[in-house]
């Protein structure tokens, strides 16, 4: 090694040691007959101590150090006068009696330190210099712990990882498929994998039992903010099992996670039914960190005159505890707020119940002082309360007001990044409607099986048919999903027939599974959870693009490497 | 869960428990009055028994299910009077109650024994029944332990696992790379990775000082027999090291596998250079398992009037200690071999040592006793051995004397699969000449150094350059190979130059790297041992194909999944 120590392990104990460390010039001080300069890697920082009246010569080439220049010194270990707590090793310097210069550096384009000058796109051509700052480096090694950590309590359960193929086949269904054109077979195309999907399965049919991977999967979407073309999963199946049995293994994952990641005991995850999370959250990955549930009105609201809600297919709100006082301008912002397009709402009834028992909302018109307390008490209000109220079409209105309510717990404060609220969502419909395509679309993916008494709905009326599917949410963020899946070839060929595709389609696509089926294929069932948005919500953030070494920007390009680029021609040619 | 035991956990001690299994019938014997039944899952196989005389129904019920049919049973766990010691599970059997079919089986298109009558072929088609055979179960089992091995010996050296993206940019050096065309950027295409190499060196740059990830890569290839368009690495990489450092490093992971999983002890590798490896064998992966070495004979077999000797660069032999008995034929198949195409020497000269002391070889002619005699001391021969001996141009003799030593090593069964051989090859040359494209290529990659006393070579004689590159060889297996980077801009531009590429064109490619080294690139190298030989070497088999869950043929096809294929006018229009 061309180092006996690294510089973030040297403390008092070491004093008097003689030690060489590798490292980069974080910054230097010249204080005329001293120079000061600290070194960084990967495990801390140190001072170097350069005296002008000792060793004028090194000195003066210690001076000549810039920012960024890796060097290697040797020196001995002493005891600083005046220490600096803040850090591990700032009880010591070194004593500089040697220095060789490894590498130089030109001026780094932005800032390598905590909070850098340099914007984001500057910060990503010169990834290899963001990467060298506190915060990113954090981010990766929280990102190696928690797959270390995930691994370790998957091996616990028996579980085997197994490595699925990238190269596959393209399917039409689900997102677009990256596709791999194949020089030995001629007009023919592999797909990249946007899960490993039906190889699971697979391994589930030849008894594995217990699967699982960490994996990267690959999806050709536009790109929105926190997507990303390659993005990874922890990938999962289980063969023996009830839907139970899938959700107490992986909410023991995510525990697991919690205790050994953040030190952090998470009780019992709650389990909510996906029309339940609708009519108290109007989402299915409600944020509980906050109750502020739903409350429905349409009882109490109608038939008063107001056309607003006579004529709305849900009247619902919400009661921000405690914004009784709301200012005029306040209550405007918010409805500015539900007016924005994203939101879609057409207006806000608030009913303020101020502290002196008084009542004041925008509906008096049509609603008096009995009437509101009828309001007050469904909302089960207090003195100092505020209710806000939507109404209109069911789902528009439902999305509008969970919309509002996650504004409401940002503006008191009651989304706190250090407090974790887990639960599942259950029940999912089966099936979505399609209006453009005129078809139904799987929810979750075409191998999710119904629940068992509602397969006869596959014939009378799909779109009432529930799934055995399930989202594992954290803070209002959909961290994972999976299902109970179809077993049986002929359920399977049925779901296939309901999404409209011919028994010929299905088999051309999907034959291998089907058949795979006809050979015992056990009971099974698993989950997909996406690995960069759990690291993200441990690591504190809202972007998975911290977590990700080399992530590319919304165009899917790394500008770093400049990829996607041209090809050449005589490598064009050799593919078609 | 589905089941309240495993059918590979039960013995004596559970003796009276009442326990649930689920599993896939393997076989089944009508005895009049009994029937037993073996049902298999992952972890074992135990004995169900089912008795006519309390349970005729049951009985008749058991004896309606077919092999591979899989069920879930209850019964009482009960001592056998007719043990079967070759299992675990063989002192216990469980009197079946309760029975249920989870779902079918067809009849297998082959066994599912550990050896079945399924072809190649076949058992590929239905992968997910090939994997239910004990043997491939095992194999993937190897596969996760050992990866499992390697993250916890590379953990505890403190090395950081980073995943690497798999959408990068095609490069003209080295294997053809599977492009992936990008629709949102209209004629673009990125390259997967055939090697995480720029992205690892990058890190290093970065700061991250200690790298790995087990990782796929891509090569689109002819293949041959024992390689797949995708395989994996455990690819690392580390800073501030010497080469020394990182032969350390990585003979430890593997000592560390060979005692985790085989429980082997092995001595330190020995280190050989390649220019001692071409001379002492003939390779540059040796199989040392057993000794006869080469042996020179330019200075005593020249100028004694034998035209095959006269006009040949190199004569060199090797003793077969003990083969003195052979007869003329098998002497012929000898000749034989070597005459093969694939080995291409002309002839084969032997001399046999005679029990009773006498000589006789194929050169009497021309050599006396006393000139012999010169022959058997140079290779320190004794009575009773051959001397096997082969003549003409220099790389050509070598490399088939290599193959005709390991047909030796066969016959005489000195290559056995329980013992394992390490080494390390070092000081490989830098650059090779091909003649067809009339310019040098990197032997290791464009990346690796050259030895510092080298480097003036590169101006004056680049194909004597020495590289600091290395290989593990096991068993005369390449395991893995890798070298210390370059990390300096001009000695990389320089490297570039002698390989052919113009400044722009280095710069257009490998810009990124080039630059990142003019902001403090630290010194670092690296290696990339192939996980999937890694695993058949373990296993004792050949076929690295034995390993992997999914594996594609020669044509590079899944021919479960019928993968690739074709894909969509809509999906192939929105890409060009």
């Amino acid at each position: 090694m061309l180092r006996t120590h690294t510089c973030g392990e040297l403390n008092l104990k070491n004093t008097g040691e003689k030690v060489t460390l590798c490292g980069w010039v974080q910054k230097s001080r010249d204080l005329g007959g001293m120079t000061f300069i600290d070194i960084r890697d990967r495990y801390g920082i140190i001072q170097l101590v350069f005296n002008m009246d000792i060793d004028s010569a090194l000195c003066e080439e210690a001076r000549k150090l810039g920012r960024e220049f890796v060097i290697t010194v040797t020196g001995k270990v002493t005891e600083r006068s005046n220490k600096n707590l803040k850090i591990p090793t700032g009880e010591v310097e070194i004593i500089v009696d040697k220095i060789k210069t490894l590498n130089k550096s030109k001026i780094p384009p932005f800032t390598i330190e905590d909070n850098t000058d340099g914007g984001e796109e500057l910060r990503m051509k010169y990834r290899y210099l963001d990467l060298r700052r506190n915060p990113v480096r954090k981010n990766l090694e929280l990102r190696h712990r928690m797959a270390t950590e995930t691994r370790n309590y998957l091996d616990s359960k028996k579980f085997i990882e197994i490595e699925t193929p990238y190269l596959i086949k393209s399917t039409p269904e689900g997102a677009r498929d990256f596709v791999v054109p194949s020089r030995m077979n001629k007009g023919e195309f592999y797909a990249l994998p946007q899960s490993p999907q039906t190889f699971k399965q697979l391994l589930m049919v030849a008894g594995y039992d217990r699967y699982y991977q960490i994996v990267k999967c690959f999806r050709d979407e536009d790109l929105r903010a926190d997507r990303q073309p390659e993005f990874t999963q922890i990938d999962c199946e289980m063969s023996f099992i009830t839907q139970d049995d899938i959700l107490n293994t992986f909410e023991g994952l995510a525990k697991h996670l919690f205790k050994k990641i953040k030190n952090i005991t998470i009780d019992e995850f709650p389990r909510m039914s996906y029309s339940e999370a609708m009519k108290y959250y109007g989402s299915d990955k409600p944020d509980i960190r906050f109750e502020m549930k739903f409350v429905e009105l349409n009882d109490i609201a109608k038939g008063k005159g107001f056309k607003v809600f006579d004529d709305a297919e849900l009247i619902v709100g919400i009661c921000a505890k405690a914004c009784g006082n709301y200012s005029r301008k306040q209550l405007d912002k918010l409805t500015d707020f539900v007016r924005k397009p994203q939101i879609g709402a057409k207006g806000l009834v608030y009913i303020k119940l101020n502290d002196d028992g008084s009542l004041k909302s925008s509906i008096d018109k049509f609603f008096n002082q009995h009437e509101l307390n009828k309001f007050i008490k469904q909302f089960n209000a207090k003195q100092g309360d505020l209710l806000l109220i939507l109404a209109g079409e069911k789902l528009k209105t439902q999305k509008a007001l969970c919309e509002l309510r996650l504004e409401m717990g940002n503006r008191l404060d009651l989304r706190d990044k250090n407090k974790f609220s887990p639960l599942w969502i259950t029940d999912f419909p089966l099936l979505e409607w399609d209006d453009e395509a005129q078809r139904f679309f799987a929810m979750h993916h075409p191998f999710t099986s119904p629940k068992k008494e509602d397969i006869a709905l596959l014939e009378t009326n799909p779109g009432e048919a529930r799934a055995n599917a399930y989202d594992m949410v954290i803070n209002g963020v959909e961290i994972g999903g999976g299902s109970i899946r179809i077993h049986n070839k002929g359920l399977q060929e049925q779901m296939f027939g309901v999404l409209g595709f011919t028994k010929e389609e299905s088999q051309a696509q999907f034959g291998f599974l089907m058949n795979a089926f006809e050979y015992g294929a056990p009971p099974h069932g698993g989950i997909a959870l996406g690995f960069d948005r759990l690291v993200a919500l441990f690591g504190g953030s809202d972007s998975i693009r911290d977590y990700i070494a080399f992530p590319k920007n919304n165009s899917g390009r790394d500008v770093m490497i400049d990829s996607p680029s041209k090809i050449s021609k005589e490598q064009l040619k050799e593919l078609y």
